[in-house]
């Protein structure tokens, strides 16, 4: 049985995504979000959409540019602590002892410590009620070259060098009884494309 | 270290959002997305990213509406399935063992035995290169009313009742050294805003 709901907020396991940028002044700035993701596979798009007051917005639209890390569970309470204050009076980077690098292709920097990162080039700026969703055409990806990567050489050969999810700590953002969480990453429940093939045969 | 990748598809945990369309005829179809999540709050919007030459794609163009339907790792088998097949040549709710249930908000399908799902009207379309995003305003929500849900009302007294994630038993796609893979979700880390509270108040 179904019941409804009044709040519209779709409950699902989200990922929270760090957004790298540079200011005005060339300081360099993290924001966490938790609305975005891969939107698009060719060209490859990935969006975050942000409020308009946030500085993360001013700078994405003044760089034309930014990055999207991926946060390990190691640095959970600091990813959750760039969520709380804005880089206009915070130096997260330093608050959070985290390292800002240099992209060498666009004009934003890369979060050193996290196991994976996007750097993106602003393609696209759509509004969307309380947010602008920025779609960002990734022109380089970087991994932690200590993580166990993926060989999908079997899909395609230039999918070789994927960071495994499980082994970099990744975590999601969900509701569950206590609150609004995060949650960790548990079982493999199985391979995509795979589980379903049995079914798929006698249908 | 950072190592460069060619292969442009950020690594992190994905919700698989399972999507329901009326086809010309009036039947039913599903299909799984990795591409989707909510992209605003106010109004609420989700999106989800489908290729021109799908079903659902026409269905939604068609009905100007979808529903967005978050599955449990109970329906993993039958998820991983629904991505495999297209609605033209296959019934997948039948397929499936799912039972459609008509909106009663907009013209499309809710998935009865998932935990949770929204209603869209399509509000927005953007072409974003291989894909279409279909940004979706939420109308309606529904979660099942056997799901212990997470009182939030200490946030905002008209968020009370959305569905545990981890007792619904919500996973996750990722990459692992296996492989692309469906991963269950584990230990609960912490509270949003609570865990990095210390390290806002002291710096």
């Amino acid at each position: 049985m179904k019941k409804p709901q009044e709040f519209k907020y779709l409950s699902y396991p989200q990922a929270i995504l760090v957004v790298g940028t540079y200011d005005r002044e060339g300081r360099p700035n993290i924001a966490p979000v938790a609305l975005g993701g891969m939107c698009s596979h060719r060209p490859p798009l990935l969006f975050v959409s942000l409020r308009a007051a946030t500085l993360t917005h001013r700078n994405i639209v003044e760089r034309q540019a930014f990055t999207v890390n991926v946060p390990s569970s190691e640095y959970i309470v600091e990813t959750d602590y760039a969520g709380q204050v804005s880089g206009r009076d915070h130096d997260k980077f330093a608050d959070c002892g985290l390292t800002p690098l240099r992209s060498e292709r666009v004009d934003a920097p890369l979060i050193l410590e996290f196991p994976t990162a996007a750097e993106c080039r602003l393609a696209q700026t759509v509004d969307v009620g309380s947010h602008t969703m920025f779609i960002g055409e990734i022109v380089h990806l970087q991994g932690d070259a200590a993580i166990s990567t993926a060989d999908l050489s079997y899909l395609r050969k230039d999918l070789t060098d994927l960071p495994d999810m499980v082994q970099a700590g990744g975590f999601v953002y969900a509701v569950t009884a206590e609150g609004r969480c995060y949650v960790g990453l548990g079982e493999v429940l199985g391979r995509a494309y795979r589980l379903g093939r049995e079914l798929r045969d006698k249908s």
